[in-house]
């Protein structure tokens, strides 16, 4: 067996990616960053015969191949779990109560991205198909580095703070709808199925409403069950059982919803945000939260590293690719700096010109969410034999998540400074998921 | 791509491995033992025409086939981290420090099961590698099967808990060398080549004491000098990014090790083990001990359902293979119980007969140790083209590991009971790793 083989790929693989995100965290910017931009210098740079890819005896795109077999597989386990990690932040009960502001943040943040970016590659392009995926990838607000941003300057108990917290959660729960949905028509790539959409549409929001019912009402009862059962047992050793269950239960639960939702049409994503929801209630008692961190810090530098690997700079090198990326940034920073500002201001008459300018300018970082779309769209073959996004695209959405993510930052804490001057002895963010 | 049936694959073999697991920890039992069963039964039972691993997309033994890349890397994975949390347990000053009686049980425990071993296959088969790799199956106890029983019935403190603990260390490393010298010599299956036999010798005994000296002086000095670096950085967040770069290394290091091991014709599971050995010291206050024991539960299901998997009951239906059990089976209890008695007499003349009793019954269990031999003896090639360990004797050596676990802690609590009357309100021994 080539178990050598294996354990020099994912080796090196790692040591590459960590080395990557150190430097750029070094720099104040998430570390996701750095792991795209080696994989993208890995892929593309060929140093006279020698070339990196090959050495590691890696075939990309070949599941016969062992390497990459592993590789994608240790890859799609990565984003499973993140966004498991992100779904157990996501309580449901403070998602019901998060109030009107935040969801008109996360509806216009939603919208206006989506239409922009269905509109622009629709009309130039006409592939219905592409529109839907970079439309979706423009839609979801990546949680993580905002909030870090935020709490680094340490406003988390402002007003404008908790609009922004409140609706990345929604958004984030409104974007694998919107996934769902663009994932179920990618085999229509004739055009807009009526028919198809609906039972799409139906499947997603019953998969999400039923998982946020079952949160709210199932599992409270399962689990206090569970815990009356395990308090009548005798002896010690029965809080230290109590962990490992809680981790292998919501393993089991991850990959099950995963599978079933890749299953039903959806994407395995959302099948683990939902299962992630399910535990958020006892994500931080159990211990879950840090233990599932554990195992996504194992699997997650695959995913980035791979999203890198498969850009290649070579379809990008001519003048309508590089228009296209420079209009599909700009619309990516002003749909959601204009939508999400404006929701604030049609919810809530007192937000201020600063208000309006902090909560749209902190809904614009993309992160991995619109890199996990555009991921999610290079592997899917619609009906026609295409890839439901091109290699092209897929590109133009790498770049421009990866510049959301970095010009966002500092317009965000030069705005928060204006609006709550601080003594500037803050910390630049660190760690990028 | 096969995500879905990948998630598949994994869901199900995980979910029945513990549901087994849980079943035998009912009993007492430590689940490793559940989690071979079921692998068995599945492996060996057809119902009507439906064989689970087939349903499951896998092809044994076959790495062009996806599910089974992903589940061998799995199982490997898992027992690599298996290995380097016992060697996260393994100080090197405890090592160095435990003491004559300590050394001599654990040498004669190696040196009469390896010898009795050897010799058995070697008059009645004449195969030397079979002879080699049975014997080195035969040598290791399970630490972690025997310090439960006694932690369990709360004896940690009594003069032989403390000579079988400091032995069972002793005992794995001293293991680790035998088995990277039987694994240097399976080329050779015409015989004992002495030059290639003192190479490997050389090679272990290098790479252990190499190790056994970094983690003393090097390791030391350079967490001393990273400690005082990272103090001398401003600012918060220096204690929340202190535990991420400690797994991050220690993910590293263990990789690092296990492909060096692997290279070098050692086992990967070697070098594993004396990379947790470095960080042994630090294991306990990085938080490092939980993070790997967390990932390490992702994993190691699949090495012991796998274990399961290949074990063929068509293949050990005759008398020749059953005498063979018994045998085997007597000589692995017989050994151990002489061996390590024999060891704790000599050295230590105020031990009694009940005292080498317990120390000689505590030290049977091979659990984990001999089946990861075992695995590793049908994963190697020789020169001649076959598998350096017959599958007959594969499964031979794994019904005897399973055996012995089930078999020695009743009769050490009664030994322990015995010497150590005691109020019987103590727990049976639960969870298997």
């Amino acid at each position: 067996m080539e178990l050598g083989s294996i354990l020099m790929m994912l080796l090196v693989l790692f040591v590459l990616a960590r080395i990557a995100a150190a430097v750029v965290e070094r720099f104040g910017m998430p570390g996701l960053i750095g792991e795209i931009i080696i994989g993208i210098v890995i892929s593309n740079l060929a140093i006279g015969d020698f070339n990196l890819i090959k050495s590691l005896d890696l075939v990309l795109g070949d599941v016969t191949n062992t390497n990459y077999s592993v590789l994608y597989t240790a890859s799609e386990l990565g984003v499973i779990f993140l966004l498991f990690s992100v779904g157990l932040e996501t309580r449901v009960k403070d998602l019901l109560g998060s109030g009107k502001t935040a969801f008109f943040v996360a509806l216009l943040g939603v919208i206006v991205p989506f239409l922009l970016g269905f509109a622009y590659i629709q009309v130039t392009e006409g592939n219905f198909t592409h529109a839907m995926f970079l439309a979706a990838a423009m839609v979801a607000t990546s949680v993580g580095i905002t909030a870090r941003v935020i709490k680094d300057m340490g406003l988390m108990d402002k007003k404008e703070s908790r609009i922004i917290i409140s609706a990345a959660v929604i958004d984030d729960v409104l974007g694998m709808i919107v996934l769902a949905i663009v994932k179920g028509t990618a085999g229509s790539s004739s055009g807009l199925d009526i028919l198809g959409l609906v039972i799409v549409v139906v499947e997603a929001v019953v998969f999400v409403l039923g998982v946020i019912f079952l949160a709210k009402y199932a599992v409270p009862a399962i689990v206090g069950k569970w815990t009356a059962m395990n308090q009548g047992r005798v002896g010690a050793g029965k809080e230290a059982r109590k962990a490992p269950n809680a981790l292998v239960l919501a393993l089991i639960a991850c990959t099950f919803f995963a599978w079933l939702a890749e299953e039903i049409g959806l994407a395995a994503i959302i099948g683990s945000f939902l299962a992630g929801m399910l535990f958020a209630d006892y994500a931080e008692e159990t211990g879950l939260m840090e233990k599932i961190e554990t195992i996504t810090t194992v699997f997650i530098s695959f995913f980035f590293i791979n999203v890198g690997l498969q850009v290649d700079l070579g379809s990008i090198g001519n003048v309508s690719v590089i228009v296209t990326i420079v209009v599909v940034l700009l619309m990516a920073l002003v749909s959601k700096y204009i939508g999400c500002g404006l929701g604030a201001k049609l919810a809530d008459r007192n937000i201020d010109k600063d208000g309006f300018n902090i909560i749209g300018v902190g809904m614009i970082p993309r992160g991995e969410v619109g890199i996990i779309v555009a991921a999610l769209g290079i592997s899917i073959v619609t009906e026609s034999g295409e890839l439901a996004l091109s290699l092209e695209l897929y590109s133009v959405i790498v770049i421009m998540a990866v510049a959301t993510t970095i010009i966002a930052p500092p317009i965000l804490s030069k705005l928060c400074r204006k609006k709550y001057p601080v003594d500037p002895g803050e910390e630049t963010p660190e760690e990028g998921y």
